[in-house]
């Protein structure tokens, strides 16, 4: 086995975040599902634009962001994901790559424009999305680089890229050559309500290809349909960690043989959950790829959620290298 | 005269801010001149967002954020700039006219893009900017729509708009439509070197036309190449109410007859100085426009310039309105 020159490649679905406020009135007044990614074509897209306050752009995607997180952290790490030759695309590239990680995904010439997700905030901080998967519905297998796959201590896929259609196959191809190179696959279960479209894909997914597994608690219950302690022996027979975060009560890290409760890192004031879990998975997956003790994967993942929601949107504000390092 | 049915219409560079951190050594590297609004061509603005790091795309463009703070402030506002039917336009046009404000200016089919602003943000918390001013420079007296000035109590004119080379013209259209309708006419200076660039007529433009004055103590001295106490006496001889600002060192309301020292309202921590000036132009206004008194005005401003600098942008964050009650 070659040495592994990257730490983490993640696969995902590329999106910009378009982050405005709003009331929980307003969640209602448009039937949103408070918390939840749903998931809107283009005309439910411009409709909710429409009806959106004065907004902020930032790059998005759920393992996009965890694979900032890990290049701020200092990792290195490179992105697979598809986005459209257009303004929202060149955003993301541009953020990715200027933040060091190596995307070599081709953006597509044609066909949906890039992905975005609107993103209301509501005054308690909880962020509410709304996704137009654009061009992100033409990832496929081909996009898959073997060479980058092949070259990560652990590839990290997003339960998010189930939802286009051909990215299964991406998925699937992906953690058969990790694998194949005696690297470790992590999943991250995105979203309750993606938990309930792939549960049994989830399910049978997790015991056949996934090392390491993250989830908050709400995922992993829906994933077992039981409550959390029973969730948490269940996910230990089918993969190696689960890593699970339960918001301001911190998280849980549970192996075969141990489960050991982290505690969540205060901040001053939460603004925005997004990329709350997303930042946990890179300061988690930083420690793994660099043989930390789990004990500490979970401080830095801590660490790494807690700058996240001190602010808009889910790319670190601060270098998580000099923020982990003030708080050493 | 008819009874005015907006407090303030605006009209400025329609610019989307890119904002990202930078150290002072990038800024040595690439030339830049610290603090100041630099003019670049398209190929410099790519080359400087090739170089950037990770940014945030947000409205911005000087009299538009004292725009939509006006908005935020309860004020009913209008807004005269010129943006390109793009991807970057559609995001310029969306956050002006959901924060509430009539926005009639047309925007180009085709010729050069939406203009951005490139701005660097140091750990000192200082915004150094290179704008691209695109599509900014077909802004035309035609653009100049005369029922919205003459329906404003105010007309606000930023001194940028003498970059573009139409833009002079509109800027002279609307005093003179304002004041043939009796209102009043607001210049902010913008600029230090801005005011370098056209001293002669900004000091003309101020005898002539101008009731009120924005600037900070730098482009203030700038514009009479004197100390400040002897710009101040003169710029009262040219208008009738000059308000600058001296950072946290507060700012300076100066009449024919009186000088009023208003002290900076102080924020936990300063993160970006991307607004300031234009948000307190936007406090100040609205008090203006509600017939407050002038130190009324001036707390209204250090609170607008307040909330602005404590985040990345220069468009408030939390509705100003809700900000200035939770301070009264």
């Amino acid at each position: 086995m070659q040495a592994a020159e990257l730490d983490v490649v993640g696969i995902g679905n590329a999106i910009v975040d378009i982050i405005a406020h709003a009331d929980d009135a307003f969640l209602d007044r448009h039937g949103m599902q408070k918390g939840a990614m749903t998931l809107v074509d283009e005309a439910r897209a411009e409709s909710l634009y429409d009806a959106m306050g004065p907004a902020v752009q930032l790059s998005g995607g759920s393992a996009a962001n965890t694979i900032a997180g890990l290049a701020s952290l200092g990792a290195r790490a490179g992105y697979i994901g598809k986005v459209r030759q257009d303004a929202l695309g060149r955003i993301f590239r541009h953020d990715i790559t200027s933040a060091g990680v190596d995307f070599p995904t081709p953006s597509a010439q044609d066909g949906p424009a890039t992905a975005r997700c609107f993103i209301f905030v509501t005054p308690d901080a909880q962020r509410t999305m709304n996704t137009f998967l654009g061009a992100s519905v033409n990832l496929s297998p081909a996009d898959v680089d073997e060479d980058l796959v092949r070259s990560a201590k652990i590839i990290y896929l997003e339960g998010y890229l189930y939802d286009p259609p051909h990215a299964q196959q991406a998925f699937h191809r992906a953690a058969t050559i990790a694998h194949g190179a005696g690297r470790k696959v992590a999943l991250s279960l995105s979203d309750r309500f993606c938990v309930e479209r792939y549960r049994a894909q989830f399910r049978e997914l997790a015991s056949l290809h996934v090392d390491y597994l993250f989830a908050n608690e709400s995922e992993l219950t829906a994933l077992y349909e039981t409550d959390f302690e029973t969730a948490l022996s269940r996910v230990v027979e089918a993969v190696d960690l689960a890593a699970v975060t339960r918001g301001a009560a911190g998280s849980v890290i549970a192996t075969k043989s141990s489960i050991t409760n982290i505690h969540a890192v205060p901040v001053d004031r939460v603004i925005d959950t997004t990329g709350a879990g997303d930042l946990f998975a890179a300061g988690f997956l930083f420690g793994l790829a660099r043989d930390r003790a789990h004990v500490e994967c979970g401080r830095l993942a801590s660490l790494a959620a807690a700058e996240i929601i001190s602010h808009y949107g889910g790319r670190p504000e601060t270098p998580l290298k000099d923020y982990v390092a003030a708080r050493a």
